[in-house]
């Protein structure tokens, strides 16, 4: 099920998602690897120049150099220095050939082309292209030992968990195994709507909560339901990778909004475009920044959605872990218009595969967005939901948030201690008053991908957080998670980033 | 959770998804309850003709007719003959005036579009308002008792899955906590991969598996990937209602194509529209008429598909469940040009709230596959995963594919005794060498809604087959589910129906 990789420490990494990474790029080299595969170049063929391929296949050079990087760092292809880039000797699969056939340099790309065709490599759709970009480094992100936003899963109550399962099992599995509404179980919802005014300042009723899987579908939903291909929608500036290609997905045309220490600069955006469709914010705990929007900048948000008559999608992803000072109520709260719909999960501070997230939307949006969740995936399972609700009525999700908190509170602390101790002219923390991972910027110039890999090399994983901006980061930084393993294994991995970062 | 409903019988209803349960007509019973609720109109008031509104609304009259039709059946507006519609007295939120105000006839119309403006009825997206169409019959489908499709739960081994999910918790609930691959559990898809081998002739490698949520999810995660705005796309004439949804979602431009006794009429479909992007089908029982598609429109299907360079995706559900001789292998096992994508699901032949169903893409297509799935909601919880992996590897779901297949044709056998008993004028049975359902098709001049209506009011719920009809039907039919009740509640329903239909 998953690569579990060496010794690890809690400090991750998971590749860029920036430009590097476009969709574009990774087909061209799936064309690439798919004509190396299936034997139509062999071991040993010349590959065109970098160049020349960019230009039969009309796509810019850098996009080529990704992908001769990519199929080189499998082994796919080798680079000759001074004569070219060859097919690898020692694919598996690709068929040796004893006579050196001549390499057809502008042949390939044609055959590239021809092949993509007959075999529906360029087939996907534009909306496929957009949403099909493969995650930020994908292995790093589906081994469960990395990626940032890992909760601490050594202090989950499992066998807890187990034992209310199992008595929810015997007592009402007939019921659960039955079609539900694609609302979610009306005891979640109930609870969801109670927790939410009552923590979190939410106006709502359990009627408005839609329970979903995950905040990355109640985004997908959301985009589709209220964005058209061509609007343009407010997306912060760095941003939450996910909600990037699901709104792309859906083919809007993305308005990248400064933050600055006090969240969105709502300004700024009005300037870039004022009519957007729809603006989407993290305002507890910004991703990956970890600023909180100041209540003057909420009120100027609203401002501008009921004068441009715009949407807001608030992402209140962490708000329940506040380290410092009192949380602000959600943005929801103080919007008399509706404009706000509101989402939450239980994946971060329960644990990731329960799979359990909710919307809180107007109530003339609760039919739309129900039916189109239906035609989507139709429901969430009933067992996590009806656990979850038993969860949470018992009373032990109170219990376990405070847990957590204190616990991720002492792992920040870890972190900040090791910092000062063994980095403290190198690495600046950012904003780490909440939330389960903090960024560390370097010195000016330093590498910070390079030095992500040197680190990975020892086990240390960290993302680079340059993959979270549309454009130019400020500087070289790291996203340093400090929710997923206990302190000392915290001080190691800082340690190891000060060896690599050269510090005497 | 569920509204149980008093004493019903296993003949299923679901309201029609034809053009009467158009989102535009949701959309305009939306708005002008929306003004009823908000007291905009208040009791008494009397609604524009329906012609009048349809006029300032610029909407067909029998968009406003249907949104009145609903209006009234929930008690918002009352008709008094002769004199017109108006907003009921006795409906809870209305203010009450004692002072008559004037009707304010063109009034109304525009203060539902300024209202529409204000809270944002109108701001749906386009593809919202495709895919926000609610299910058919919402009620019915929610309520666990009713809907076609529905599995004989009353035969699921919920004790066997209740001690497995305890024993896999026991065992490794600690990983199955943990960030999951956005394809599936490995342990799952090995499962799946070599039951499809074996008793669906598909070729496949685990790898080529991916695990979704549902049949639903699959149709809209491979219409978004593979589907632009304006691509054509072939559905058959009639389909089922969700893979009409999710491709028109995606924009697409479909072609009904006729189902004749031998599936899907491949030539058909070549003369109305050659250059479709992909074929969506259901081979193995076809849904709803339940015929086969026979080898040789198997093959011709697979010949246009390489002709027109397009998709076909395969839908397979129930295919399990063959009464009669023995079931074709799938269709993707006859296809070597890789454009069949196909989708099983086992949240029928065990039960809904599983939330399981998978995709078999060619190899190329995996990873877009997997990355735009990652980009719609992450991944499937993984206990249901793990659970159904063992059920499948221990040998339970041979045997409880063996047994719900006995005494699924046990209760087809009773339906077809029972229409021979009491309608053998009136009904003709469809096709129903398998599956779980079978279309009742009434005498020509039947009138298919107006009967579900009355059975429905004596707990018989039964759904128009008119519903799955892009076009007109063939003539008046009804869908009789015949797997989630005993014979004896068949035979009181067949009773019901021949009652309702006047047989002497």
């Amino acid at each position: 099920m998953k690569r579990r990789t060496g010794p690890s420490v809690s400090l991750f990494h998971g590749g860029s998602a920036g430009r590097g990474d476009s969709p574009l790029y990774r087909e061209t080299y799936r064309r690439i690897r798919a004509i190396i595969l299936d034997g139509t170049v062999c071991a040993g063929d010349r590959l065109p120049s970098a160049r020349a391929m960019a230009q039969d296949l009309r796509v810019s050079r850098n996009t080529i150099e990704a992908a001769f990087g990519q199929l080189r760092s499998e082994g796919y292809v080798e680079r000759r220095v001074g004569s070219g880039t060859f097919v690898s000797g020692n694919v598996p699969k690709v068929p040796q050939v004893s006579r050196r056939r001549p390499a057809k340099v502008p042949g390939i790309a044609a055959t590239i082309v021809a092949h993509s065709r007959e075999k529906g490599l360029r087939a996907l759709s534009r909306r496929g292209r957009e949403s099909s970009a493969p995650p930020p480094d994908v292995a790093a992100d589906t081994d469960a030992s990395f990626g940032v936003c890992r909760p601490g899963l050594d202090l989950f109550p499992t066998q807890l968990w187990n034992r209310i399962a199992a008595r929810r099992m015997r007592r009402s599995m007939g019921d659960l195994l039955d079609e539900q509404s694609p609302n979610g179980l009306a005891s979640l919802r109930t609870a969801i709507a109670s927790y939410l005014r009552l923590a979190r300042g939410v106006r709502c009723s359990p009627e408005q909560i839609v329970v979903v899987t995950s905040t990355q579908q109640a985004i997908d939903l959301v985009a589709r339901l209220l964005v058209d291909a061509g609007d343009k929608v407010w997306l912060e500036e760095p941003c939450y990778t996910g909600a990037r290609y699901a709104f792309a997905a859906a083919g809007a045309r993305i308005v990248p909004v400064p933050v600055d220490v006090a969240g969105m600069d709502v300004d700024r955006g009005a300037a870039r475009d004022p009519r957007a469709r729809l603006a989407y914010v993290t305002p507890s705990h910004q991703f990956p920044l970890g600023v909180t929007m100041t209540l003057e900048r909420r009120l100027a948000l609203i401002r501008w959605a009921n004068s441009a008559n715009s949407w807001i999608l608030e992402d209140d992803y962490d708000s329940e872990l506040r380290y410092d000072g009192r949380p602000l109520a959600a943005l929801q709260g103080i919007d008399d218009s509706e404009r706000v719909l509101y989402v939450g999960t239980f994946n971060k501070i329960m644990f990731p595969s329960l799979r359990l997230a909710y919307l809180v939307v107007p109530p003339d949006l609760v039919e739309p967005v129900t039916s189109a969740r239906r035609w989507m995936d139709g429901y969430t399972t009933a067992l996590n939901q009806a656990v979850m609700a038993d969860f949470v009525h018992d009373g032990h999700f109170g219990t376990h948030v405070r847990a957590m908190r204190e616990a991720y509170r002492e792992r920040r602390d870890a972190l900040q201690e090791a910092v000062a101790t063994y980095v403290p002219q190198h690495v600046r923390l950012g904003a780490r008053d909440g939330g389960m991972h903090v960024v560390g910027w370097l010195p000016k110039r330093a590498n910070a991908p390079a030095l992500a890999e040197r680190c990975a090399r020892r086990g240390l994983y960290l993302r680079d957080v340059a993959g979270y901006y549309a454009g130019r980061p400020p500087g070289p930084g790291l996203v340093l998670n400090f929710a997923s393993a206990p302190p000392n294994r915290i001080a190691r991995g800082v340690r190891v980033l000060g060896q690599e970062l050269g510090v005497k």
